[in-house]
This record gives C-alpha cells, sequence and structure tokens, in this order.
C-alpha cells in the first residue's frame, strides 16, 4: 500500500488526528463511519506554496472538497475560488468569498447557470464559441457586461498525469488555434475580457512534467495574447500537482517547480508583463488532511484468508475502493487507528458493509492483529471523498464529516 | 454500442415511454435529467419468470433501485423483498412488504441492524459465525426467537458472471465446509433456522452457465441439509440474470433455465422435498425498464470531433460512464430521442456536464446530427442508476425521477 502522510505517520499507540485520538473523535461526531479534515495541515500547504510561488496567485478548486466548515477556512488563506457548477458557485459564495475571485469552469454549463454567475459577477470561464455567444446575449438582455475567461484547449498535456485534460479532442475549452477570434469576439460583443483558463492535467507528481506544461502555458498564453493584440489581464495556469497515493509514489517536489515558474514567468512576453498568475489546487491543499474512520464489525477467514469487514466502504470513498477512473485496483495507504503503535503481524483483507465484491479499501495489507470493534483509518481522504462517492447506494447510514485546527 | 431493448427500439419520430414523448414527461416531471421507469415492463418481466420458473418464489433485490414509487409497484408484484441495510429495510417495509418476506444480506451489518431487523421480524442472511453469536446474544436479550439463515460461500460461481460472489475467499457468507456446524448452533441456540441463501455471482447472460450453477446449487442444499440432519424450510438460490448492455452480448434464455432447474428441483434431495425456493433478482426486473434523459446544452468540434454535452452525467450514471467496476469503458446503448426517427448521420461523443474527463457517455456513437436542446436517451437506466452513483459530485443540480405506466 501507499505510504501514510509524514503528518500522521508519527507514531502513538493509537492514531491522533490534530493531538485527538481516533476514538475522542468518534465520540464527538457521535459515530463512524467518519471523515476528519485536520485544517492546519491545509493551512501548512499553503504557507508552503506561497513560498515556493512568491508572485503567483492561489486559487481553490472546490470541487475537491466543498464540506462547508472546510470551504470557508480555505476560502480564507487563498485568493480565489474555482468553481464547476451554480451548485458550487453558491457555496463559494456563501463561504465569503467575493464574486470578482471566483471563476466558473465546466462544459456542460446550463442557461440558468450562465445568467446565474453573470448576475452574482462571477468570471466565466468560456468552454465554447456557443457558450460565448449566450453569454453576451444573456449579458445584453441584462444590461450588464459578463466577465468572460476563455479556457483554452492547449495542444500539450501534463506529462504522466492522472488525468489528461488537453491535447488533442476534448471536450474542454477551444482548441488553441481558434482563441484569438473568440477572444476578439468576446471583446466585440462588449464582454469584459478576464483571460485564459489554460489546464493541462492533474495528479501529476513529476516536477519536470510540470515545470515542463507550466513553461508551455506561459508560452501559449504570450502567443495567443500576440495574435490577439491585447493582454489577458489573468492567466489561470490551471493546477495539476498531485499527492502520492500508492506504493513507489514520490512526493511531488514543488519548489523545484515554484523555481522553474518564476524563471519562466521572468522571461514572459511583454504582453504578459502586467497579467497576474494563478494556479488553481484542489486535491493538493486537501488531499491529505483528511482521514476516513471506519469501525470493523466483523472479522471473518474464508478458505485462509482474513477479512476484516467495517461499517463504511465505497460509498463513502469510491476512490479508496480503486472505482473512481482507475484501471487497475491499488491501496490506499490504511492504518488499525485503534492499534496504531502495534506491529504488523497477519495479512488482512478490508472491506466495506456493502453487499457487492467492488467494495474493497485494501487488499492483502500486512496489519496488526484487529477485531471487532477496532478502527481502520483511510488515509487521502481530504479530497474527492465523500462528495464523489455513491452515497445513497444499498441505503447504508450516511458517513458524517468534522473538522479539526485552524484555531478550532 | 449496445442494442437499445427491444420494448423502445420500435421506431416513430420521437422516443416514447409508456406511450408518452420524452418532452411531455420532461415537461411532467419539470426539468432535466429525469429517469423514467416504466413500470408495465416490470410487470411483463415478472410474467415472464412466472411462466418460466413455475413454483418457484420470486423475491426483488432492492439494492438495483429503491425508488419510493417503483418500489412499492414491484412489492405488490413479487413474493418478497432482498434488502441489504437496514435502511433498505426499511424502505421494503414501508412499501407494504410483510416482515416474514424479506431477507437482509449483507456482509456488515451492525449490533443495530440485527437488532432492529429481529425486532421487525425479518430473517438475516448471516454472514458469518460471529454475526450468528451476535444476532442469537440479541434475541435472547429481547426474548424473541430470531429468523436466521446461513449465506453459504460456494466453491463454484456463475462461469462468465459480471461479479464473481462465488468461489475462493470472499468477504460474503461462510464457506460451505462450515455451515453445517453453524446451522446447528443456531438451532442448539435457540435460533428459528429458516435456511439458505447461496449467491454465486450477477449479471449472467450465458444460459448454461447460470443452469450449472443452479443445479450445484440445489445439490449443495442438498448435501449440506444431510450433514445438518434437518431440512431447510427456505432455500434462496441467488440470482445472477443479466441484461445485454454492451455490443454483441446477448439477451438471456430464462427459459431455457427454468426448464432446467425444473429438472435439478424434480431430482433433489428427499430432504428438500418441502423446501420452498427463491430466486432474487434486482437487475433482470428493473434494468430495462429505465431511461436517463438529458438535455444537450453544447454542442462542439475540438480537433475535427463532437462533442455533445449533456446537463447529465456519471453524478446520475456512473455506470453508463464506464466507472463503476469495469476495466473497460464500453457504450450503453443511447439515442437522440427526440430525433429518434432520424437517420444516423455523424459520429459523435456524447458526454456529461462534469469537469472531468471521466464523465462521458458514449464515446465515438453514430448519430442523427443532434444540437443544443436535443434530448439524450441513456438506456438500461433501470438499474444501478442513481443510487449508484455519486449524486453530490461537483454540486450539480439533482436528477428527478418518475414512473410511468402501471395503470398510472
Amino acid at each position: 500500500m501507499g505510504a501514510i502522510p509524514a503528518d500522521f505517520a508519527a507514531g502513538g499507540e493509537v492514531l491522533r488526528i490534530g493531538g485527538r485520538t481516533a476514538e475522542e473523535l468518534i465520540a464527538q461526531a457521535g459515530d463512524t463511519p467518519l471523515f476528519v479534515y485536520n485544517l492546519d495541515l491545509i493551512e501548512k500547504r499553503v504557507r508552503r506554496f506561497r513560498s515556493a510561488f512568491a508572485g503567483v496567485e492561489l486559487h481553490y478548486a472546490i470541487k475537491a472538497n466543498s464540506y462547508a466548515p472546510l470551504l470557508s477556512y480555505v476560502a480564507k488563506l487563498v485568493d480565489g475560488l474555482d468553481v464547476a457548477s451554480a451548485g458550487e458557485m453558491r457555496l463559494g459564495l456563501a463561504a465569503g468569498t467575493d464574486a470578482a475571485n471566483i471563476s466558473f469552469a465546466g462544459p456542460g454549463k446550463r442557461e440558468s447557470e450562465i445568467a446565474e454567475a453573470i448576475a452574482a459577477g462571477v468570471t466565466l470561464n468560456c468552454e465554447s464559441e456557443g457558450e460565448v455567444e449566450r453569454a453576451l446575449a444573456i449579458g445584453r438582455g441584462r444590461g450588464v457586461r459578463p466577465k468572460l475567461a476563455v479556457r483554452v484547449n492547449p495542444d500539450f498535456e501534463i506529462k504522466g498525469s492522472g488525468m489528461r485534460m488537453g491535447g488533442g479532442a476534448k471536450p474542454f475549452g477551444v482548441d488553441a488555434e481558434r482563441v484569438p477570434a473568440l477572444v476578439r469576439r468576446i471583446i466585440d460583443g462588449g464582454g469584459d475580457w478576464r483571460g485564459f483558463h489554460i489546464f493541462a492535467g492533474s495528479q501529476a507528481l513529476d516536477p519536470a512534467a510540470l515545470i515542463e506544461a507550466q513553461r508551455a502555458t506561459v508560452a501559449l498564453a504570450g502567443a495567443l495574447a500576440e495574435q490577439i493584440g491585447a493582454a489577458p489581464p489573468m492567466v489561470n495556469l490551471g493546477g495539476g500537482f498531485g499527492i502520492p497515493y500508492f506504493h513507489g509514489e514520490q512526493v511531488l517536489d514543488i519548489e523545484q517547480v515554484g523555481q522553474a515558474l518564476k524563471d519562466a514567468l521572468s522571461n514572459r512576453h511583454q504582453l504578459l508583463q502586467n497579467t497576474y498568475f494563478t494556479i488553481e489546487l484542489g486535491r493538493w491543499l486537501v488531499g491529505e488532511c483528511g482521514v476516513y474512520l471506519t469501525r470493523i464489525v466483523d472479522r471473518k477467514v474464508s478458505h485462509g484468508k482474513t477479512f476484516l469487514v467495517t461499517d463504511g466502504g465505497m460509498h463513502h470513498q469510491l476512490a479508496a475502493s480503486g472505482n473512481f477512473g482507475q484501471v487497475i485496483r491499488r491501496n490506499y495507504p490504511v492504518a488499525i487507528a485503534s492499534r496504531f503503535g502495534d506491529e504488523p503481524i497477519e495479512e488482512a483483507t478490508i472491506v466495506g458493509c456493502l453487499c457487492t465484491p467492488l467494495d474493497r479499501l485494501a487488499d492483502d495489507v500486512m496489519l496488526p492483529r484487529a477485531d471487532v470493534g477496532d478502527i481502520v483509518a483511510v488515509f487521502l481522504a481530504g479530497a474527492y471523498g465523500l462528495s464523489a462517492s455513491p452515497q445513497a447506494f444499498l441505503g447504508q447510514q450516511p458517513a458524517l464529516e468534522m473538522v479539526v485546527g485552524g484555531g478550532d
């Protein structure tokens, strides 16, 4: 399985999150399964980003985790939010972020969503010529100048990234060669052109790949600006910073990426001199802060293999079960939270409570001896956890969520 | 892509479900995306089962679809319900099914769920020795004789089934060789032993594989009864009847399976002469009755490829997006509901509105020319649709559901 994040790896007889034991947290929340998010770890991430990327703005992609107490904390630390639906936009505004610092991307915006964003003063990252026309028409109808950026489908992607968002035919953004005409259309049509959104991939762990993609993005923004003959107020460089989930994966060296971006920006096109640059991050900011705690409700043996059956599962942690975009199932880092200091002495498979063979949390891992009543911790549960899982599946009890830290 | 189910394939200029056009249904429901379930098709399925499996009881596995108006209709047609959580048990009781006709399987039952089932008089399909002890203790504590069946992990599986539920080490049930001792423990411990639950696989389309598994199941039940020295009141033969989703898959010939089961039962062990046999079906009963309707909100071209972007997606139809247990993504049958009679003249890719490359509904399919405002129908949406999808993901608008038919 993957490595337990360094912030939790330090020993102790039982797992502690923000100084409190798993049992204490469960007692406070009232039950298992429980997601615990340590806000202090997010703050540490933001500080690390600021230090490595001085002068670059930081946006939070709230799709990673929009749990309101976490979101309102993160919103105060970052410079803006990226949202992917009107629902997320409402959450972002409710978290106190100024509409001027919210951008709305997503390939399938309804007319009602476009209208709501324009009315709120949120920037639309337009994904097609059709969307631009709809936004301009709505703006004219309301006598408002819509804030419109263009999402660019670049001809490159972040090599080796977990999800490819650029390069070739994509439903996202507008092919780079059609962007200059579209920006001129925005300007001529009375839109408030905000700049570019260029997203080339996600979940990258190789600094060289990110450096290459960011250099290409800065160059592409310069080339587009020159073709347009106007300076973009903003360039969103996308995100793509990954976290290690699986055995053998390395922690991303963001300082190396930051240094290279500084060099790339110092050589940027003349038209980009007054442009501000943004990086949008979701998973990298919040993924490691979360732990999913679920209690063992049965221990059983079948054909010599030991199964620990928990009260949680894929309905709360679809990605950890291996059913969210993965081709081959691999184990997220897990531990027996209630025997965190014990030596691993047996091989066991941890499954969820759902009546389907898809519901696996860890296959054949070495663990301390655990039994009914013990607590399993699944790490890396801060991003794309509960909200990205089929919570209603099989009518199971919902998961609870709580935050710790952040000055409590 | 797979074939459109025969009940919908018959032409017409626009798609009709239960005699009404997609637009009429959407107008009645109020918006898209919309799941429409045609109850008449379920009733037809039940009749077909009754004809092919005379004398065998039919249970509905409500995990397939527990939408209340559908469930209350199905509950009246079948002999009982199989549930997989206390939540589903409550839905089953609310649908009017007698507790005596509800059985509760699932490897991770909480003590509170076991207690609730015993109090209600529901049969627990026990998945382990530990669960039996917990149930007996709760029964003693309440002065109630708990209804306990034993779920058997058979040494065989349905060959070629979509999900393997038997054969080898499994978290489900009790290995067959330990079952006799466990049944004696139930009887000696004061439990009301109800029989066996033997589930060997799901989503099988090959009648020969189902026939072989059912024969082996009847033989195993007889052998276990002989070792126990007592007759099981009930044997749940599992389910496993599949429906064709993908190109090249065949409709299951259940009549052939029914004939073979009749033969197998006529030769069953003496101890099983008064046993009643049950088949539990979910997907086969309701899968084809459902259609997911979603509206096209953008049409765009990238690098020569046409994308139709809809207001629905994987947050409502995870399985159709290829992210629910599939290793290789294949296309469910889809159509342009609003141009159902038009000739397919262009290749297009249908995607959902989520800002992730995982959100695909159909890759590179031949379709009539469709544009913004047209309606896409995704078939085979009656089972494992909305409830098996990450509905909260990206804060999108929820899907609506409605039933048609059933005498309206």
